[in-house]
């Protein structure tokens, strides 16, 4: 049940903005990066959203693992994107697996700002730490 | 993309023990209680893994909400529990809601002692906080 939770909130992704639109390939982005870093996908569920024009909106997806779950969250009309990695370390310390995945899919979105929280899950008394503050926007 | 996200480590789970094997019975739970706290569920996919010796084991499962998600994972050999309810306040303010949502889905599980932290996402500067700490067992 110990394990490691990340979380971000992405602002001003400078990404292609169809990425934010496409249920598959941000479907194949996260199955592809959670394999890649050597976690074990078990089911995944990509669902997008349609607005009151019947026009692409964001897209909600999760990644079911074996060592717990990733879920992101995208709104195209702000350029954002939230991301949460949990991954337990029943079957060993996947702590490393959890930082490098992580990374990699922010990297996708190439945010201008991000906030990142690193919580600890199922230890008593663990608390959460920011992992970094707000930066001011890169340049694009 | 502002919204809130509740996050809950569960131990000492004195419900009945099949609960935290039961995917299908977790599955109803959660999707149910989405339903009744006026959440719109999009999706959900439940997966109940086996051990070494092919026994049932935990359960990973994600509810997909129009306003993001649940994401739950149980760990019966230790009768502890992990819980994330993540609601968006693009619609309207769902923080009730998910508050209500959450303390629903916990008092199912009876845990003897509970971690619970609050995040508030989509917001620069925004900090989380704990919302309670470790409380010692309660009676059975």
């Amino acid at each position: 049940m110990h394990g490691i939770q990340l979380i971000a909130d992405l602002h001003d992704c400078h990404c292609p903005p169809r990425l934010l639109l496409d249920a598959p390939g941000l479907e194949s982005l996260c199955v592809e990066a959670c394999t890649r870093h050597g976690l074990t996908v078990v089911g995944r569920l990509f669902h997008p959203f349609r607005d009151a024009n019947d026009q692409a909106a964001g897209v909600t997806g999760t990644v079911v693992l074996a060592e717990s779950h990733l879920a992101i969250h995208t709104w195209p009309e702000i350029a954002a994107v939230t991301l949460d990695v949990y991954v337990c370390n029943f079957s060993g310390d996947n702590t490393a697996r959890a930082h490098s995945l992580f990374r990699e899919v922010i990297a996708a979105f190439a945010p201008g700002r991000t906030e990142r929280i690193e919580v600890k899950r199922g230890q008593l008394g663990a608390r959460e730490r920011v992992l970094d503050d707000s930066a001011p926007p890169e340049t694009p």
